[in-house]
């Protein structure tokens, strides 16, 4: 049998994880599926421990980067996202106030298990199945569509772009008018977040595997988005002085230091970026947790929207 | 009232344009609506005396442009269109014999009369009605959205932007791995067009209005589309040696010397364009034709889709 989970933050402060039987949808929750094998699976396993926190936090501040050649501002990934979930904390307790509803969200996981895959699930039909109102990953086609058309409005962002962008504004990075590479073109990272920054007035170029000269035109933008999956593959000399970059990569590399054998590093060079970069995330502790928080503002998005909210 | 017509070329050899009765359409007839104010009502007015023929043509050959110092191919649209058109109507000559059906198409023109304007028609409720399976013209989000995503496949590809690469396609220009600059960004040109090229591995970048430097990433592409509506836009001095370039402005600039008092000029300076790109489309006679064809054969996809042929 596939591996199946429900997760409801069935009070503001506190998440919990539920068996699901198949019958304890909320009426308002929120289904997804998600295939273990995606990349994203890093994220699902970081939401089962997920919690909302009521404790207060600062805003995000800007950290000195690492080593005595840095100059790149470190753009803080933890610390925004503890801001996030505060303001998405409030906006919960005050729904639950006035019309006593909290919004749910279920999560489906299908693991890779043999006897699972004897029932040859096809992404594309279950990702369709997934109600549009409901679909907080905002993978739905419809959803893209509507981000890439000028004067509609998508029903959700997907989650880890919309958590790129979030970082540019929180640290307030100006995007219109700014030259942006975006490197990768994955329909879940890559290409909607290309056409996020466009839609803030950003020229974009999206640099992807057929590249000839990935370098040369990464070079020329002010801001980097890098959603690769390779390993500290944006090297100093990619950079143009004072750029701003937004690392998505997750990469594991061999680490014998490491108690785990391998440490977990981004898709940028971090050590020569930062000299380079005005502002740059680490990985981790950048998109990630970012990540998270932004499905949780598309779990609450689709709840407020569903009974009718502002 | 608004002016609506309604268009159906029931052989594969005349177009006819019959009047709306409003209850005459076909089974498998395809509606669509579009206001005469949008930058496409050149191609619904030419629309209007729209035939197949069925005359024999030659292949596409390419031409010498004008001007003694012209290297530059022109991409000849209207011979282009000529091939494709033949095609079609042995298309559909074969499917009207086998199982007795001929695509129909249906042309709702929505006028600027001031009585029409009372009905305060919202052009995207208009265009969310029409079902997604005869959306022709591909214009729906769920068409761009699967445009923009890696391994879904759209129903219909928007006209233009279709069109735009079916020269490059028939003029073997390879895609591949090239540098593509698209200006403009609209919804029903730039945006796609700069999705198809992606889609066939170019290194896309999108110059528009808020773009600081056009001409700059202009000058580093391999191919150039133009489709942002500025009269002789591109200059000389923007084109990489060798590119090629895709014009589809269609602009009204006085001419004296023309009967009519004026005469229509692209988005790209022809003459200046000539001398240094490779390869490029005349204005009127490049991509104005295709925009027409491809709306025939996205005609008879859709005929084809509905009576499950191939």
């Amino acid at each position: 049998m596939a591996s199946i989970t429900f997760t409801d933050y069935a009070s503001s402060a506190t998440a919990r994880l539920l068996p699901f039987t198949g019958t304890n949808f909320r009426s308002n929750g929120v289904v997804f599926f998600r295939r273990l094998v995606n990349p994203l699976s890093v994220r699902t396993t970081s939401f089962r421990s997920l919690t909302i926190r009521s404790s207060s936090t600062s805003p995000p501040v800007v950290t000195a980067a690492m080593g005595s050649e840095a100059v790149a501002k470190v753009i803080d990934g933890k610390l925004v996202t503890k801001k996030i979930r505060e303001e998405i904390t409030a906006e919960v307790s005050k729904m639950k106030d006035e019309i006593g509803v909290v919004p749910g969200l279920a999560v489906i996981l299908v693991g890779e298990r043999k006897d699972s895959a004897t029932y040859h699930m096809n992404e594309q039909k279950i990702l369709n199945a997934v109600s549009i109102e409901k679909d907080v990953d905002g993978f739905h086609p419809l959803n893209i569509g509507r981000l890439a058309m000028r004067g509609r409005e998508p029903l959700f962002v997907p989650c880890t772009p919309k958590g790129c962008i979030e970082l540019l504004h929180r640290y307030g990075v100006e995007i219109k008018g700014k030259r942006a590479a975006v490197i990768g073109r994955s329909n879940i990272v890559g290409m909607p977040a290309a056409l996020l920054l466009q839609r803030e007035d950003a020229t974009i170029s999206i640099v992807h595997s057929r590249t000839k000269n990935p370098e040369e035109i990464t070079r020329q933008a002010d801001i980097i988005i890098a959603a690769v999956g390779q390993p500290n593959m944006v090297k100093g000399n990619w950079i143009k002085p004072g750029a701003v970059i937004i690392d998505v990569g997750i990469n594991p590399v061999e680490d014998s230091k490491s108690a785990r054998g391998y440490r977990l590093v981004g898709d940028v060079c971090y050590e020569e970026a930062c000299k380079v970069a005005s502002a740059i995330t680490p990985v981790p502790g950048g998109v990630g947790p970012m990540t998270i928080a932004m499905l949780l503002s598309n779990t609450l998005s689709s709840a407020k929207r569903i009974n009718n909210l502002q």
